[in-house]
């Protein structure tokens, strides 16, 4: 493997002084970039992408040939592991994720069959690997999942939720059951990050999108434990290197001293909660990625700047900030306002 | 006017000592009661029951005649007011509220034109006066409106949003047109709900259901400012006595303390923030209304009653507790689980 040109990304999660604050987008691998859309039109469908290793490698580097990105992620989906447990994944124009075969009863639950990651997701592997070996050292490459709450949504609804009617009933009716199927969940996320991490991903986020529907104790006992539990399987040092865990849960402003207190090396914030209030909240026990709403990147370029400012001076002078948005970038963004705003991250943070 | 027999809810607001805990429901008329979804079926279309004085006065008793509960609630929608703006306001089937004219543009702003409240309004104005009539002093009655930012995301968008992007552009890039906008509605708003409380609303809600997409300053300049307004405006006391007003911003929790300080009566709480933890940041300044997830009414009796009770405890020995759910109840919930969940509260936090 060679040598890391840019550990900036790794440093701050280490909360370790950095030379400039550094930035990463997610979703910066997207439709944004025209450049996407052209690869994507020559794989088909987006699973299609993802599952061929080429084309994946091609699209994760995309954006750091033309922004001065600090990470690599992974060009993936988090559906990936529900549809190698043969749930049937497809994408239905304007709608969204569908699955053919949702899981609802306990029936289903026992028989879903927890998948062997190095063979069953071998794409991701090999896309992984693949894309480590492109980056040449230039920058970190970030691996991820889903949470398990947030793939049992998917899983229970079939699809994408407004209410999460369909699990939350099973919560409040069930949770024996519920709780057997994020087990097993937890099991095969906890055996698919660390396969991420041997065949090359230098970090790994833990995409929790969904775990703000619920109240603190539904929050603690069907989302947090099993992160928890996650962060407790994973391999934490390889190559000779700390391997960094991030925990995003979307909406979850409320429970950052719980997120903090799972063990893991940084927790995402979206952009309603200040960065300040979450720094002083947490401390100097975790870092803090993010967080600025997406949507600023639909304004002027001194309203970008602006906001970059705001959110570094609240985050204030210590270590620990890896500069993210608070979600994933969106189609209609002007790929020169992500310019503007990596930009500015580095020219507004340097020391 | 018939005097008020139960004033448990009033009471409640201005943080005075109750005999129980007093409860009522978001969308307490609606799609879960048979009789309502017959009475419904009877007018037409959605905004022809809330047109028709009779149909509307009987679908608001309807909850009452069921269940013990503490308020009665206007039926109406919270889109009344764009639609006396001539935004041309449908519903199509399955994809929720839509106008026909989004407003834009500078030009469309300047043109919209500030309602007669009393005149172009004047059906919300006839079903106030018959609801309060029938309801003979059983309860009070509560007016509502939709909050200027809140509004404006559907004026804007043209409908229901996921990301909001088409608001959010306008505000980043003219953010002098989203005020001159939010300002009209601010106006609008005041006149709207006075009127509703000279006509007999004996308390008023706002409903801020998109202020929680917003950062911090985005929140405070372009919905709390206005809300603030808003309070500022309102009659306070009518008939001999205080017309509670009651903010809720849908995931706001991050802003408890802001809110409090508009000097509204109380804040409305979601479920994701615990009430005891909303308790110890606001104080003795504002009651509380909430909290339960209005999923926990698909769950067992069993499971019902003792959320029921985990809030109530969690509240604690305290003045100023309306009971609520954190948002509407869904059509899918079961009458008599509603009822479990009434009778819970009074039961449990009987005195």
């Amino acid at each position: 493997m060679s040598e890391l040109k840019n550990d900036r990304f790794l440093r701050a999660l280490q909360r370790q002084p950095v030379d400039m604050t550094p930035v990463w987008m997610m979703r910066q691998a997207g439709r944004y970039l025209p450049e996407y859309r052209a690869t994507r039109a020559r794989a088909g469908d987006f699973m299609a992408l993802c599952k061929n290793t080429e084309l994946a490698c091609e699209v994760t580097l995309q954006p750091l040939d033309r922004f001065p990105l600090d990470a690599a992620i992974l060009f993936s989906d988090i559906l990936t592991i529900p549809d190698a447990m043969g749930l049937g994944l497809y994408f239905e124009a304007g709608e969204g994720p569908k699955f053919h075969k949702p899981v609802r009863t306990q029936a289903q639950v026992e028989a879903l069959p927890i998948p062997n990651v190095a063979a069953d997701l071998d794409y991701v592997m090999a896309a992984v690997r693949t894309i480590r070996s492109a980056l040449g050292g230039r920058v970190p490459l970030i691996g991820f999942s889903g949470s398990p709450w947030t793939l049992a949504t998917y899983m229970v609804e079939g699809g994408s939720s407004r209410d999460f009617a369909t699990i939350k009933r099973m919560m409040f009716t069930q949770p024996e059951v519920l709780h057997q199927l994020l087990d097993k969940l937890a099991t095969t996320v906890i055996a698919y990050l660390n396969e991420q991490i041997r065949s090359g991903a230098q970090a790994v986020q833990i995409f929790d999108t969904w775990g703000g529907v619920l109240n603190t104790p539904c929050y603690q006992a069907f989302s947090l434990d099993y992160m928890q539990k996650i962060v407790a399987g994973l391999i934490r040092e390889h190559e000779g290197r700390e391997v960094p865990c991030i925990l995003f849960t979307k909406n979850g402003g409320q429970w950052l001293e719980r997120i903090a207190d799972t063990g893991c090396s940084a927790v995402g914030l979206d952009w309603t909660l200040d960065i300040g209030v979450a720094r002083s909240r947490v401390g100097n026990r975790v870092a803090i990625q993010g967080n600025m709403d997406p949507s600023i990147l639909y304004g002027t370029h001194n309203a970008i700047r602006a906001e970059v400012k705001r959110i570094l001076d609240d985050f204030g002078p210590h270590n620990g900030h890896v500069f993210n948005l608070g979600h994933g970038i969106t189609p209609e963004v002007d790929p020169e306002n992500a310019r503007v705003f990596i930009e500015a991250v580095h020219e507004l943070s340097g020391r």
